[in-house]
């Protein structure tokens, strides 16, 4: 899952990814999901903005993924 | 951490909380979490939308916090 997940996003921390998707590679990320989760067990939540101004972020403590970017 | 994002926040999945924060609870909890966190270590990313409509949520598999909710 983490593997697929950042084929698509930037992983941020721990089970948490971010990042700008098409509703087509979005779909496609959902299904991909769907064949490697236990639907009854596992859960994705997805939240979306349609406009990045509208998401403010803000990080208390460490930024993890900096080096993440790097490799 | 947990028992302090649950008193401002629902509990989603794993380490991810949810909620509806004026911004002075945010800047207590915020100043809280300082407390008990490691700065140069530990991190907290607060995602932040002004207005609930701007932010969908999509779930894929089991919400979670369905039982946590009723108790």
């Amino acid at each position: 899952m983490l593997k697929l997940c950042r084929r698509y996003l930037n992983w941020i921390q721990n089970s948490v990814f971010e990042g700008e998707l098409t509703d087509v590679k979005l779909k496609e990320l959902v299904s991909e999901a769907k064949e490697i989760m236990i639907e009854e067990k596992d859960s994705i939540i997805i939240f979306k903005s349609r406009q990045e101004k509208w998401l403010d972020k803000m990080i208390v403590g460490q930024e993890k993924n900096k080096l993440d970017n790097i490799i």
